[in-house]
């Protein structure tokens, strides 16, 4: 006889309808592929009038989430409301006491309260699935959580938002400034009318800290990333970008270092030569680096409602197929503390922009500063007059040679404090690719 | 308590060395992880007295693997020996007549026999898992398998080959002909000593064969693969694809058109602005059309042993964590037959290269024969005198508009015998990407 999984979808937005299209028009192939039904038997959304342009069939409606995560009803509860606290939060909880297991989109949710979470549904022999949560349609979770199983991962980076992607992607494209991009992206909807959590980086930061958690084993620590968003990158770095042979783009990294996990979200220069580089717009991509595999780099749309559903339907099928594994790979118990690598402490080559002011001894003291903390260049070019910082100012750009932060640091505060320069200095960390 | 997980692999060559290395490096992890040890108690090599680098421990050895593949200590039977037919089809066949689970990276078993191992292995709700068969440490199969089962695959491509996708890298950075930089791959181990499985394109049909069957639930038909190899692309087309804005790369592409599934293994031009472009060396890429989900790209190492051997232990991995699912996703039993596309039939734009005799009504004769079969010109260029063809010729590239492989064939056959060119025509299809 063909087993029955009863799904409760909380949250009928985007992602939900497009998870509830999905269930419905590849229903047989599912149910053929998995052996066991997936029915939708109860809903939750706040307005129970508005038109959705589908029709929810015998599913049974909650106006209230929690009320349908534990209802007798359903099997697996699938959260996609969103939100780090409140109903969302409530109603997975609730959902785990009841014996359900949970699918969830919820980047937020998970990147704070993931290890507890995950302890929750391990006690139960539950399943806690959010294939959906990081980078859209993309199969990084499952990746990392089964593919790279017999992998030691050392180090990943991606492109983990869509919306700084399209506008830093629009900026070298089009020679656009930043403000004047935003407004467009929000303007066509590829930005939220308060655009601070994509562009600030926390989003990204949300995902970076799950895929942190199952690539070495730690407690999901959200509150060890270091996080810098893109309000700051200007016309003039893409530009001098490009002419040095590099990409500007939103990166979120975690690396194993000798003093702890280094998770950051901050712009990145990238060799145009990269894979990475390539990747434009609203597209997302995750490189893992691990031993003995090498690199494997996952392109695909981060967001949008098919691509999402399609990662919630993937997780649903698995709980169909009896996978029930814990959440970030190593039981909840067994996660290792997150030990933080230091921002003061990372090394890397960095990108420095400065508008100096034309007069003798301004170079000699900037060279004196970066000498006293033994940074030294690989590149050093005065590009032209810089426009915006008057006319006795010329831009000068520096590539250093590998470096410390607190050294880089260190020396934008002295060249700051001499005096020489118009405005604060502009750093952009290069990321080996 | 503990459960346990016997395994018997057949084939010590790089990819058993790696494998056993990492079920030995990784064994705590993976330990803990699935709930499960993952024990070798037996092995089978051609030769017992070769020093492999690492012991067996407790590992029985058999010197015939099949009488490995039937033995009582084992639960999962690795085939790591090769070969479509011979000891590597037999040993499977005995494993699952004996009960045992298989774990294989044999594409070219799997490609003439995928189907009835299938069938095979259902009957007795057995797994066969194939993660390493494609593209090496890419979870491709896992990723058509399970990420992507809620979506309508609509095209699939992919640079398949390494030993291909090296040479051609070759001969786009570094302007050496085709003869010359095989001669250089075969020194450097990147080349069989006897290349044509690999440059002939077969291995990437194989591969290919399998993707398609995952793709769109047909039985595997390797025989309806069109190959083509890359004996015939010179320097002088890697150079005119790089002055129009394209790279050449030996493509797998399987596509649902009207007439039938297109599987094709041949030479393409592909805009440079593709994110399969970048994939140099021996970098292997897989890149997914489906519905809703859009596209999904994966990118990594194609071979290797510890590549390889990830694919492989992942596999393992899901077998101990219970994942007994069909092996093409649709059952053995409801695969579809393969209707082939024909080549014919096939429709996109194409990239044509002639030596043209410099005598009047040469290229009037040309056009004729491309109006006369309805096949419309994008751009035209005479390039320069072609050295290689003697003074007297100039060399003619050609891109058309969309036109079918028919109408091509016609007007360069009726090109060829008007006698205005030195030798054959090239003719390379363009990729849409």
């Amino acid at each position: 006889m063909q087993g029955r999984l009863r799904l409760g979808i909380a949250g009928l937005g985007t992602v939900g309808a497009a998870t509830i299209k999905i269930l419905t028009d590849r229903r047989a192939h599912l149910s053929q592929a998995l052996g066991v039904d997936l029915d939708v038997t109860a809903v939750s959304a706040r307005d129970r009038s508005r038109d959705r342009g589908f029709t929810l069939g015998d599913a049974t409606w909650f106006d209230d989430a929690k009320a349908l995560a534990v209802s007798d009803e359903i099997d697996v509860y699938v959260e996609l409301i969103g939100g780090e606290e409140g109903v969302a939060r409530e109603s997975v909880e609730a959902a785990i006491s009841a014996g359900k297991h949970v699918v969830t989109a919820n980047k937020a949710l998970l990147a704070h309260h993931g290890t507890q979470l995950a302890g929750l549904v391990e006690a139960q022999k539950l399943a806690l699935k959010f294939e959906a949560a990081v980078a859209g349609g993309i199969p990084v979770i499952k990746t990392m959580r089964e593919s790279l199983i017999g992998n030691e991962v050392t180090r990943l980076y991606g492109i983990l938002n869509g919306t700084c992607n399209y506008i830093l992607s629009r900026m070298t494209f089009e020679g656009g400034e930043f403000n004047t991009i935003l407004k467009e992206a929000q303007e066509a909807g590829y930005a939220e009318a308060d655009p601070t959590f994509d562009i600030g980086g926390f989003d990204a930061a949300h995902k970076l800290a799950l895929l942190t958690s199952l690539a070495f084993g730690t407690e999901v620590a959200f509150e060890n990333v270091y996080v810098e968003g893109i309000e700051n990158i200007s016309l003039a770095d893409v530009e001098a970008a490009d002419d040095l042979g590099y990409v500007i783009k939103l990166l979120g990294v975690a690396v194993q270092t000798e003093s702890g996990i280094e998770q950051r979200v901050h712009p990145a220069m990238v060799p145009k030569t990269a894979g990475i580089a390539g990747v434009n717009g609203v597209t997302n991509c995750v490189a893992i680096e691990a031993n003995p595999v090498g690199e494997v780099l996952l392109v695909g749309p981060g967001a949008g409602g098919g691509a999402t559903a399609s990662s919630v339907v993937s997780d649903i099928a698995d709980i169909a197929r009896g996978e029930i594994t814990p959440a970030f790979v190593t039981s909840a118990d067994r996660l290792m503390p997150s030990v933080r690598g230091p921002m003061r402490a990372h090394a890397g080559g960095y990108y420095i922009r400065l508008s100096v002011h034309d007069r003798p001894g301004a170079f000699a003291a900037i060279a004196t500063r970066m000498a006293h903390e033994d940074v030294s260049l690989e590149s050093i070019v005065q590009r032209r007059v810089d426009a915006n910082a008057g006319q006795d100012a010329a831009q000068v750009i520096m590539i250093t040679h590998e470096t410390t932060e607190a050294a880089i640091r260190a020396a934008l505060a002295g060249i700051e404090a001499d005096g020489h320069i118009v405005g604060a200095p502009q750093m952009i960390r290069i990321e080996r690719t």
